[in-house]
């Protein structure tokens, strides 16, 4: 194609979304919500990020859109509608990025055009007009020029938020839980000035990460895990160690001037229907403290509830016997027998681990399949999508790469990964050949989407290999599959089939809960049922059943519990969600009206 | 002019600014340095940040280019010079931006074409072959894959460094002052892994800031006072108040992974020549310890060494005396007389602080001229220049910025400064009158250039106008002028004209001394004299006598004592002129040939 065929052809495409898009502004302008539906195929999807639902919600065909805007279109007043750079085309798919704005806000989108007619469509509120975060033109001034006596300084403001919040005033919204998800939704209400604080039962900012082994570090390469609004320094490592991920934490925390109450554990919660406002009972530094935020966010992480299974004889164990969360270093264990109960993430590092540290032996106890990806390593750098080195180095911002993610359609996710798992599948045929001629129990999820739709739908089930696949291969690493531990004796344990292994560790690599077991606990098991399962699409695959929901469940949105909200997921998901959930908050402190659409049916746990 | 005549005459200089390069690269390349000098007109400059010269040295002439390219050429083999963009044009003179290598790195480059000849001229080495900083593409894994039974963590590395680096091991650079100068140069060569070990005499990074009077913000906005490598995030105030940027520089040791030793003070200094390297006296915590670095590094500030008049009866006073700064709030205060000595930023500070808590009465005894400038407030954000949020939206970052604020040459500064203040004095007319009128002794410098030429050629002799200067006008600081104290009595001062007056508080708002008096103190007056004085031009105006250097003397250069810099500045100078002074200290440390060229003579302190 010569050059101005090209530029010809961009411009048709160009003047066809254009043209999709006014007939779509136009309809909605005047409420006619047929017609705008009829801009849609009939399968189709539109993702909204609480610009028009305030929620986080994919309408899936053109009936579901069409109910959506019958119940939301004119609360939202949605208009402006203009397309933000030229659009691209990928097999006949025109893609382009729009802005508009509501009545409250101002959103970004994502139109993917086939035929003429809306494929798939997608909204998000970006920020909220009159209520925006003050930064570059519009930051503080940090001083008032001039004479004034009742000058404060920075030090003294600060200083008296400190002694204030929490005791003369209290916070709009209490964060349990000051992991990297509790920090980063914090950052986010206090650029836009929504009172809160983080409480975090370890001592320092950045323990959570320090107390865990000590070979830990991100899965995830640093394109992933920026925080927001401070990126890492671009001498930053691919994979960050998990202290100086700590201290990462720990300065974050200071300089972005949060509330953040170490030492601090919440001991129960109450909602009050009267005040429409929780009852939080806290022990800082070992006294009693009672707030009273008016919302209550659970960031208590994924991985804060250990599964520990209860095996008879275990009291009688002369060794020690830990869940995986509480391993932190091989070094004691050289010369010593170990089992590792389990075969994923966790169950790998620590067997790794205790290798590196010359155990006597290692040995996993393999209870199910596993999916095993390789990390991508160095390469990432080029290969890595929207996040790597490449991506920075043609303008693709975070925010940029966020927002793409933020626009991709649950439903067609397994179409995505299962090709990346089958080319991965390809790619390593060798590798997998010889981990099952180990014995090893290995699958790519029941429809070979692999690790990602295996981490959407139940958070667990995988490992990222950084090494210790070659030591089951090599046999450095002992096997045992489709069993269980079923005794354990004073100096040994006894799998299920009849063997016998002598231990002087056993590590439960068992996993960990459901979140919701943090609302039960913290709150009441009503509350746990009232708002049911967190996490998970209702994919009808194990450990994730229907029915199909489209989103993670109760994740960064309303829940059937009001006031109650729960915030998590890897570094890049707490940082792109964040942002929904901060202006969810937002909006509520300001009274800006925040009409819930399609709250689904309760799923509860098993 | 159309579009199109506008694209050719853009070709147009384009074509010229490349025919300038080959003419000049290829004279360079056979090594013709008449031909190279004759492509610079008689009057020209050559600005050169230790690419040729390994030195920070304007050649002001052709004769003195030729000099310097007969000197320089040879070793330096300047090669593949390129127009990095498009050549801009202003009143006739063509600007193109070029990249270069030398022998031993990269460099980056700026010409200034008038018919047809090069009027100014710039090289910036930027980074040396083979040993750049691993960054982006090339950052560090974190992490090793694969099995290793030697895996050392982060934390490990990190722990074994600081038990080792001054006890088994000495740094190669020894840094004294751990302020923002010296604690940018600490980040910059770890960058480049130099082994260095900055001394702070303060219990905390930052305290140097924290410890100054609670009114103080940075001076300057915001986007001229990042750190290198991690910017300050977008909300961070136009002002930076003292404790917040305290706990960023704190923030900022703990990130960059420095080796950064509180509470330690260099008791003394001596450089041995026959092994090249210097033995320093410390005591850290109490304890005496003495390192060995090759190169040491005096970070100890302009405002370092407090200028204390001695005045007779001070030792009768009854109220408290203090230099400026030691002065840390007026607070105490309220109700009481004070006289502060000196009329440039710390004192009208000073002043503006004792106005606001209430004294009783505020006088300020003003010796001199000074030069008063209004801070530019909020509308900074645009004005700015290349430090503004308007060029930061423009895609001027502070790299860039930085280099084409380095590309300008001292000898012509004066024009544009002078031009610069007439503007001011225009529009701040009212202002200037109704200050003279007070009795104000003002001053725009000998030659009307402000405060930028004051700050150059002297470092002192101005007040950034925050809100003081209304106070003088209106009388609320009472003002003597032409005077200076005489003699100090139990209640009261006496002023050289036989005023008398009561005073509760008498701070000496009398500056700093050269940064010279630090190494005569640390080290020995011999090389005090050796190095001569350090800051200032040259210029001939008061406290700046030639003869004409044409740079900063002694400034993040080589001295003349082997192995001792200077360095320093306000935010922006060190952290520009930190990546030169770390490529000349990396240069040695690989033992890569740095002939310097054109060491000045020594110009002595009065």
């Amino acid at each position: 194609m010569t050059a101005t065929t090209q530029n010809l052809t961009g411009a048709a495409h160009a003047i066809e979304a254009a043209a999709w898009l006014k007939t779509f502004a136009d309809a909605l302008g005047c409420n006619d919500t047929e017609a705008a539906a009829n801009c849609f195929h009939e399968e189709s999807y539109w993702r909204d990020l609480v610009a028009f639902t305030w929620n986080i919600k994919t309408l899936e065909g053109r009936d579901q859109i069409a109910q959506m805007l019958e119940a939301c279109n004119a609360t939202t007043a949605p208009a402006s509608w203009q397309l933000e750079s030229d659009p691209t085309v990928t097999d006949g798919v025109i893609d382009a990025w729009l802005t508009f704005t509501t009545n409250v806000g101002r959103g970004k989108g994502r139109l993917r055009l086939r035929d003429g007619k809306a494929w798939q469509f997608f909204t998000a509120l970006q920020e909220l007009t009159g209520h925006e975060e003050k930064k570059g033109f519009t930051r503080d001034m940090g001083v008032d020029h001039g004479a004034h006596k009742d000058r404060t300084t920075w030090l003294q403001r600060r200083q008296r938020e400190q002694s204030d919040l929490g005791h003369t005033t209290q916070p709009y919204v209490l964060i349990i839980g000051g992991g990297q998800g509790g920090i980063g939704i914090a950052a986010r209400l206090r650029r836009l000035n929504v009172p809160s604080i983080v409480v975090e039962r370890n001592h320092n900012a950045g323990d959570s990460w320090r107390n865990r082994y000590d070979s830990l570090t991100l899965h995830d390469p640093v394109w992933f895990d920026h925080m927001p609004y401070v990126p890492f320094p671009d001498h930053w490592p691919i994979y960050t160690p998990k202290d100086q991920m700590g201290d990462w934490l720990e300065m974050y925390v200071k300089i972005m001037e949060l509330n953040y109450w170490t030492s601090t554990e919440c001991t129960h919660a109450e909602y009050d229907v009267a005040s429409n406002t929780w009852c939080v009972d806290l022990v800082r530094d070992g006294q009693p403290i009672t707030l009273r935020p008016t919302h209550l966010i659970l960031a208590t992480g994924m991985s804060g509830f250990p599964n520990t299974p209860q095996i008879p004889g275990a009291e009688t164990f002369t060794g020690d016997i830990m869940h995986s969360s509480k391993f932190r270093s091989a070094a004691p264990y050289t010369g010593k027998h170990a089992v590792v109960l389990g075969s994923n993430n966790s169950a790998h590092d620590v067997c790794h681990d205790l290798w590196e540290h010359d155990a006597a032996s290692v040995t996993m106890v393999q209870r199910s399949h596993t999916t095993v990806t390789r990390s991508g390593g160095g390469n990432r750098a080029n290969d890595g999508g929207n996040y790597s080195e490449g991506a920075v180095a043609s303008g693709i911002t975070t925010d940029i790469a966020d927002l793409i993610t933020a626009s991709e359609i649950n439903a067609l996710a397994p179409i995505a990964r299962k090709q990346a798992t089958d080319d991965a599948r390809t790619v390593n045929a060798d590798f997998y050949a010889r981990l099952e001629a180990s014995g090893f129990l290995l699958d790519f999820g029941p429809d070979g989407t692999g690790i990602g739709m295996k981490y959407a739908r139940r958070g667990s089930g995988y490992y990222i290999d950084v090494g210790a696949s070659e030591l089951v291969i090599n046999g450095d690493i002992k096997l045992h599959t489709r069993v269980t531990i079923d005794s354990i004796q004073p100096h040994t344990v006894t799998l299920t089939d009849g063997t016998e292994l002598p231990a002087d560790l056993i590590v439960y690599a068992t996993g960990y809960g459901n979140m919701i077991q943090w609302a039960e606990q913290l709150i009441s098991t009503e509350v746990g049922d009232r708002v049911g399962k967190v996490w998970g699409l209702g994919s009808n695959t194990q450990y994730d059943p229907g029915p199909w929901e489209g989103e993670l469940r109760n994740m960064w949105k309303p829940t059937h519990q009001p006031n109650l909200w729960f915030h998590g997921g890897n570094l890049a998901e707490s940082r792109n969600y964040s942002r929904y959930l901060a202006l969810q908050l937002k909006a509520r402190l300001e009274n800006i009206p925040t009409p819930v659409y399609g709250i689904p049916p309760v799923q509860q746990t098993q």
